[in-house]
C-alpha cells in the first residue's frame, strides 16, 4: 500500500484484508514488526484520539513517531501557494511537508476544512496540496472531506459486534451542536456504510443535505456492495428497524460558509439530540455510534451515551487497531 | 499490582520490594522488558519532572508512551459531571479518560487541587472521578492530595544515602512562597516518612497546620512502622538533631480557598526560607530535600541548594527509577 | 565523544569519520544500536527540523527521547543567575537542566541569542551556563553563535553532491528578511566551509560584516585545511565561478541589538533575494543552500527554491543522518 487516503481507493476485499490484519495484530502482538521505523505526524488542527492512537500504534509495532504542529515552527506554517512571505509565517508547507516526511518512513497529515467555500472543501485542496509534497507514503488523518481511519475503525467495530453488512440498516443522523462542524466524518461514514453493503439512511433537517458528490460516491459504493443509500428528514421513517444510529453534527450545506445563516437555521433544532425515544422503533439491539468528541446533553443524552447501546469507546479503541493494520501494510515490508 | 495510587495501599514489605526492583533496574537495565507496551500520560496541569521521567522510564524498559493534555482536545476537557455541554469544552473526561486508556496498557494521571474547598480536595474528587473511568492500571502522577511517585523516590533517596528509618529524624518544614500551593506533597511526605519508621516533625507557622485526616493517616503508618509524628511551630525544637529537612510550601489550611486571607497570613513569613542557620543544631550530615521546582532565595538559599547538603537532583532522578519499578511491576507480567 | 558543541572541537579526520558513520547508518540501519538509551531534548526556543530529526534519529537507532520546553514548567524557567525567584518563574535552569539530564544518556539543548549585546551573544553565555549544569554528554542543537548539527549536515550534503573541498568555491550570502535573525548559522557555516578546505566568500552589505572573532576562527580553520576566507559587498565578484550559494539573513552587526537602526539599515536591501540572475556567472551546476525555514519571495525566489539548483530538502534530511552519527558515537559504546 502506497497511501491510505480514501477508503474508496480500496475494494471490498482489500478492506476485509486490512480488517483481518487489524484483528490479528489485536490478538497476536508483533512488537518488533516496525523496528527502527518512523512515522511523522503532522497536525494542522487539534487532535486527541488521532494523536494518541497513532503514537500508541507505532509503539505496539516496535517503531516510533514524532509530532509536528504549526505552533512548533517559528510563527506558524504558511499554506497559500505563490505568496511573498513578508508577513508572520516563517515557513511554507512546500518545505515543511517534504522536510518532515524526509525523516520518516510514512507521514500522517491532519488538515482542516476552511468551512468557507463548499466546492473548495469538497476538493480537499489544502490536503491535496500537501499530499503532492510527500515523498513517502501518506496517511489521511482527517482532511476537509474525509476520515478513512475513522471509517475503517467503525467498520471493524460493526464486525466485532456482528452487525450485518448486507441487510443491516444504518442511520447516519445529523445532530444539534452549537458550532459549525466539518463534513469529513459524515462524508466518510455514509460511504463506508454503503461500501459495507448496508442499507444507509442519511437523516437530517432541511438545509443540511449532504452534497451531491458525496451522496453519489456512496451510491456507487452501494451498487458494488449490494447496499443502498437514501436521504430523508423523516425521523420515524428513518429509524424504523435501524441497527445503528450514527450521530454527527455538520455544517449547513445550504448556507455553507455563512456562519450567521447556519446558526439561524439550526436555532430550533435542539431536539436533534439522540435520546432513548429515538430507539422506540429500532431493532432491539440497535447501537449508538459517534466518532467523538461528543457533547453530552447536546448531541446525545447521558443515558444513551452511558448505556449499553453506546459503542463509542470501542470505536475509538478500534482506531488504534485499524491504524496498526494500515501501518503494518505500508511499512512492514519496506 | 493493579494500581499505584497511594503508598498507603502497600505495606512496608511491598514498598521495600518495589525499591529493590528500582535498584535492580538502575544497575541492570532491562531494555526489552516492556517491548510493545504503551503508557498513556494524561496531564491536567503542567509538569516537567513527571513528564520527562515517565517517558524516559518507558524508553529504558523498551516500551513507549504518549502524552495528552487538555489543550490537545478541541477547546479543553470538561470535568464536571452531569453537565449539558453547550459551552466551550467539546469533550468530557467520561469519554476522554477511557479512550486514552484504551490505547494503553497503563495510564498515569496528573490531576489538580482546586484549592477552593478543603474537604473537596482532601476527598481527591476530580482524581477519583477519573480513576473510575480507567479500565487499565492507573498510576497517580500527583493528585489534589497525594504524590506517591515522589514519595517512593524520596524513600529511595534516603535509602541511597543510608539515612536510617527507625530512629531517623525527619523534619517536614513549611516554607515561604509567593503563591498558594497544594497539599499533595506535604500530605504524601509526612505519611511516607512515618511509614519508613522515622520520627517525623511537621514544622509550620500557625494557620498552616496539616489537616487532621492527613496527620491521622501518618500516625497510623507510624504506629505500624515504629515511627512517630509530631507537629510544632517551634523551629529550634523541631530542627534539633534533624537528619533531613524537607522544605515545602503549602496553602494556609486555616483560610483554605481564601487567597486574600492566605496572603495576609503569610505576609510576614519571608524568614521561612531554609538557609545555613537552620542547620545549626541538626546532625552534621543533615540533608536538604525538596521535590522541585523550588524558588531560589525564597524557599531555600542558593548556598544550601548548591551546597553538599542538597540532594534535590538525586530525588528527581530517583523519580525515574522508582517509576520504572512501578511500571515493571504493573506491566512486565501482563 | 563526550560532547558535540562545536565543529572546531574536532579535526578534519574526526569530521570525516563522523560523516562516514552517517553514511553507513543511512545505508545500513542499526535499529537496536541504542536500545534502552534516552536522549533529552531541551528547547528554549521553537524548532521544527531539530525537534523532528532528533526524535526520528533516536527511533531509527532503537532508543527514545523526550522533549522539554520552558512552557512545560509552571510559569517558565528562569535563566538569570543569583536571582531571588519571587516573580513569575517557578524553576531555575540550575535545577531544570541537571534534572532533565539525569533522566537521559545525553542531552541536546537549543538556546537562543538574546540579540541585545554582541559580545554577550558571541560568548554564548546562556548556552555555556546550561552546559555547565549537564552531567551527561551535551549536543548543541543551536546556540546563540553556533549550530554544529546544521554544519555537519551541510558538509555531508556537499559530499553527497560531489562538491569539491579544496578548490571548491563557497559563497555565504546575506539575504533580506523582515526580522533580525541570529548569527548562529552564518557563524557555523563560514567555519564549516573553511574547515572543509573550500574558498569561502562572505557576501554581505555594509553594516552586516561578520564579527572579527567569527572570521578569525574561520581563517584558522582554512589555514589547516588549505582553504581561504574572504569578505566582500561586491556581488558580481563574489558569485563568479561559485559552486555553492548559501543564503542566510542575519542581524546588522554594526547596529547589533538596536532593532530600529537595523531595520533602517536593511530598508533598501530587498534586492538581496537570491533569484536566477545570481547564477549568471557561477559555475553551471552551482547549488542553492539554506538551512530552513526560508521565506519565499523574500530570501529566495520560488523559481530557485523549487528548481534543480536547490538542495534545501537534502540538507534538512541530512540533519537526521548527521545526528544519528553523533548519537551513535556518543551513546553506542556506553
Amino acid at each position: 500500500m502506497k497511501e491510505f487516503n480514501d477508503l474508496a481507493d480500496l475494494n471490498g476485499e482489500q478492506v476485509k484484508e486490512l480488517l483481518a490484519l487489524a484483528n490479528r495484530l489485536q490478538t497476536n502482538p508483533e512488537p518488533r514488526a516496525l523496528e527502527g521505523k518512523v512515522l511523522a505526524l503532522l497536525f494542522m488542527s487539534p487532535s486527541l484520539r488521532t494523536l494518541a492512537s497513532f503514537q500508541a500504534a507505532m509503539v505496539r509495532l516496535g517503531g516510533g513517531s514524532f509530532v509536528i504542529s504549526p505552533d512548533m515552527s517559528i510563527h506558524g506554517i504558511e499554506t497559500r501557494p505563490g505568496i511573498v512571505m513578508d508577513g508572520v509565517a516563517a515557513e511554507h508547507i512546500r518545505e515543511a511537508v517534504p522536510v518532515i516526511a524526509s525523516y520518516a518512513d510514512a507521514i500522517g497529515i491532519r488538515a482542516f476544512a476552511e468551512r468557507r467555500n463548499l466546492d473548495h472543501d469538497l476538493d480537499d485542496r489544502e490536503f491535496n496540496n500537501m499530499r503532492e509534497y510527500c515523498q513517502v507514503p501518506l496517511i489521511n488523518m482527517e482532511s476537509a472531506i474525509n476520515h478513512p481511519c475513522q471509517s475503517l475503525a467503525d467498520w471493524k467495530t460493526m464486525d466485532d459486534l456482528s452487525v450485518p453488512g448486507n441487510g443491516g440498516k444504518f442511520v447516519l443522523s445529523w445532530a444539534y451542536h452549537p458550532r459549525v462542524l466539518p463534513l469529513a466524518v459524515p462524508s466518510a461514514t455514509v460511504h463506508m456504510a454503503a461500501m459495507r453493503g448496508m442499507d444507509v439512511t442519511v437523516l437530517r433537517p432541511e438545509g443540511f443535505e449532504l452534497p451531491a458528490s458525496i451522496m453519489d460516491k456512496a451510491r456507487q459504493a452501494a451498487q458494488l456492495s449490494g447496499g443502498s443509500v437514501n436521504e430523508t428528514n423523516n425521523r420515524d421513517e428513518a429509524l424504523e428497524d435501524a441497527q445503528i444510529i450514527y450521530a454527527k453534527s455538520w455544517a449547513s450545506t445550504q448556507h455553507y460558509g455563512n456562519r450567521v445563516a447556519d446558526e439561524e437555521q439550526r436555532r430550533d433544532l435542539n431536539d436533534w439530540c439522540v435520546d432513548e425515544s429515538w430507539f422506540a422503533a429500532t431493532q432491539d439491539n440497535c447501537r449508538f455510534m459517534h466518532c467523538l468528541p461528543v457533547r453530552r446533553g447536546v448531541v446525545v443524552s447521558d443515558q444513551v451515551l452511558d448505556g449499553p447501546r453506546s459503542v463509542v469507546i470501542q470505536e475509538a479503541q478500534n482506531r488504534m487497531y485499524a491504524q496498526m493494520a494500515v501501518l503494518h501494510q505500508i511499512l512492514a515490508s519496506t
